[in-house]
């Protein structure tokens, strides 16, 4: 079944064409893209197919509509189709599910209005997805299309670890708790992990660390995310690129009487100008401040010191929600390629059980490996993410199950 | 050596007087009291000498100095002196050192300055206890004076553990970083510890929970104090009485957009309106909480469940920033006395070595005791703090270093 996969942005749209038969199985990526600048000067779309041939169109786009066309147009110029009604199926990332959706949904009137009531919580991000899905729906009707949420792995949280200790009526009412993001990536690590260990571990504890420029982590047993670290909005919890994770509330009053009540600034300072960015004023990227604290900067040394440290801490939080774990699994461009971070982020864990095998990690670049010494008690594994399949296998399942 | 301890807030004083002969050896608390509703109709003094007499004066209280002469007026009354002049050292709480103080300080001008300095961090509580040191340095010019900062023992943090993931500058100009409180009584903790343990570990790593009305944990390595739960205020962590610890900063940006920017509204919701109180609807004190979780009450439980949870979570935490834990201590008026929340703190730490005595636990009502199951890896132990004590030795200690 060849199913389109679509990340819909304010002024750009992410997609992949993927070839699925039977998931798990016989699953393969036909060509990923980018339109960008939609509704801006100089708009582009580009794709390469997995054979590696790209392909580039400059074009006036206008709207969502016409960019869902420029993806159509690249198809058909890289010959990966001859025609876009050969698309069976049609997966969307949605940011925000609230807590109307646990799991994935094909898309029909009721669906749609559900998903334009999380808007509220997710006013970046949800509106841009759904346009998407209409743009789609008015270019194909009759392609079944499937919302896969970033909040869904995490409906499994119990009250304990999704409540604030704020007044209950803030949950009740202002539908404040914790909801968590990145579901897709920590499910798919968490699903690849129980694949891998199925004859060893019937049943497993892991936690999962998603670190790429938005930084997360989840404490999973069973397939099932018990804890999480992003909460009600993607800053809390982690050091990001340029989101601070968790501080204290009262820090941010005093900040809040600094700047004269100004809401709007309190804002741009937690979303824009924290994090990586904010401790080493230099950058929100972390192959950059590596390079520089070698070179001697001691606040981009500072940033990462700060940033390991939480992860450790968080780490050891999670052994005890867990109750002990089986392994500790790293994800997303840090996780995967930063041999140093990993290293640093594991060092004095020894004790709770973590011991990573130098030689291993210096050699696990983007790549599924088991980095821990052997007889570590508890493992620790590099399991590349990869949201666009669980995507596509989720819209393949939807769409056999109606 | 007699020594008065005042604790000094903006319409209550709470004192001891205690004799201390050498400091860990012949100290003996005489006297302790409180005054109340300085300042306002009907105020109190009261106090109970260290064999049981009671003792109470109904009288004007206009200002602090008024105060302090009733303390007098309670010791002599009481018959534990027969002058004021035989006090020979008076001892301050001080809640805020700041970045100036990292210990107890014999008050002169220019310390009295430096306090002075830190008021704008702790507007609601230095301000008063300035007000005390002042009552008194007028009454008894000759006696000298110090002050004990509760913030003091949290001056050992590493920058990892102090600083926050925001724009630098907030932390260089603003001065926001993480000071911690409850300093006196995790230090008081530790001292006991180490005191206790000092043939069988020189070395030590231990984590001091201090569970009151207000709440807090500390990391303490060899006596030094390197992270602890509250940060730049007394919000931040655990889950405590009517303030809610740990909070997403996206969910505060969400309540003060439904509040139209009213930052008094969100500072009444976070200091007086959240914790225990606001999960639960019902009450800030644990007792009452357990009573009515025993009745049935699913958000009395909800609230209890949720406390406990934060506190295991924090043991994991700092179990990785120490690399390992020699012992979890309880201590504070939850943390003496609250069998229950004790065990269920505990519960699923064993494979972290956290392993309870459950009948020790139970034995264990506001005394000093071991009871963790015996061969537990990671003790655990009852220790009843005593911050006035401590700030009687250090005020000790501070006059004859002089």
């Amino acid at each position: 079944m060849k199913v389109l996969v679509i990340n819909c942005g304010s002024s750009s749209i992410r997609f992949q064409l993927l070839d699925i038969r039977s998931v798990e199985e016989d699953e393969k990526l036909l060509v990923k893209g980018l339109i960008q600048r939609i509704g801006e000067e100089g708009a582009s779309a580009d794709c390469t197919t997995a054979d590696g041939r790209s392909f580039h169109i400059e074009e006036n786009v206008p709207d969502h509509k016409r960019a869902i066309e420029e993806v159509f147009n690249l198809l058909l110029k890289s010959q990966i189709l001859r025609s876009a009604s050969e698309i069976e199926g049609i997966g969307h990332r949605m940011v925000h599910g609230g807590e109307l959706f646990r799991e994935s949904a094909l898309i029909d009137a009721s669906v749609e209005n559900a998903i334009e009531e999380c808007c509220e919580l997710a006013p970046l991000h949800n509106p841009h997805n759904l346009n998407g899905y209409r743009a789609a729906r008015e270019l194909l009707p009759a392609v079944p299309q499937v919302a896969v949420f970033d909040t869904a792995f995490h409906a499994t949280l119990p009250e304990k670890a999704y409540l604030y200790a704020l007044p209950y009526e803030t949950y009740k009412k202002d539908k404040v708790r914790r909801f968590g993001f990145h579901g897709t990536s920590h499910r798919f690590v968490s699903e690849r992990y129980a694949h891998i260990r199925k004859d060893s571990e019937p049943s497993w504890k892991i936690i999962t660390c998603h670190l790429g420029n938005g930084c997360s982590m989840s404490a999973v047993r069973d397939g099932e995310s018990i804890d999480t670290s992003m909460g009600f909005t993607p800053i809390e919890g982690l050091v990001m690129g340029t989101r601070p994770g968790d501080v204290d509330p009262g820090a941010l009053l005093y900040l809040l009487n600094r700047f004269g009540s100004d809401t709007a600034r309190l804002d741009a300072l937690l979303n824009k100008q924290s994090g990586l960015l904010g401790i080493s004023g230099r950058s929100n990227d972390m192959r950059d401040l590596l390079k520089r604290r070698g070179e001697g900067d001691r606040r981009a040394g500072l940033a990462v010191e700060i940033f390991c440290y939480r992860v450790r801490k968080y780490i050891g939080s999670y052994m005890a929600a867990l109750g002990g774990a089986d392994a500790v699994v790293f994800t997303g461009g840090i996780g995967e390629n930063a041999v140093e971070i990993r290293a640093e982020i594991c060092e004095g864990l020894e004790p709770l059980g973590v011991c990573l095998d130098p030689g291993r990690n210096r050699e696990t670049l983007g790549v599924e490996a088991e980095i821990s010494a052997p007889g570590s008690p508890c493992g620790v594994w590099v399991i590349p993410t990869n949201e666009e399949l669980l995507i596509a296998r989720d819209t393949v399942r939807c769409i056999i199950k109606t």
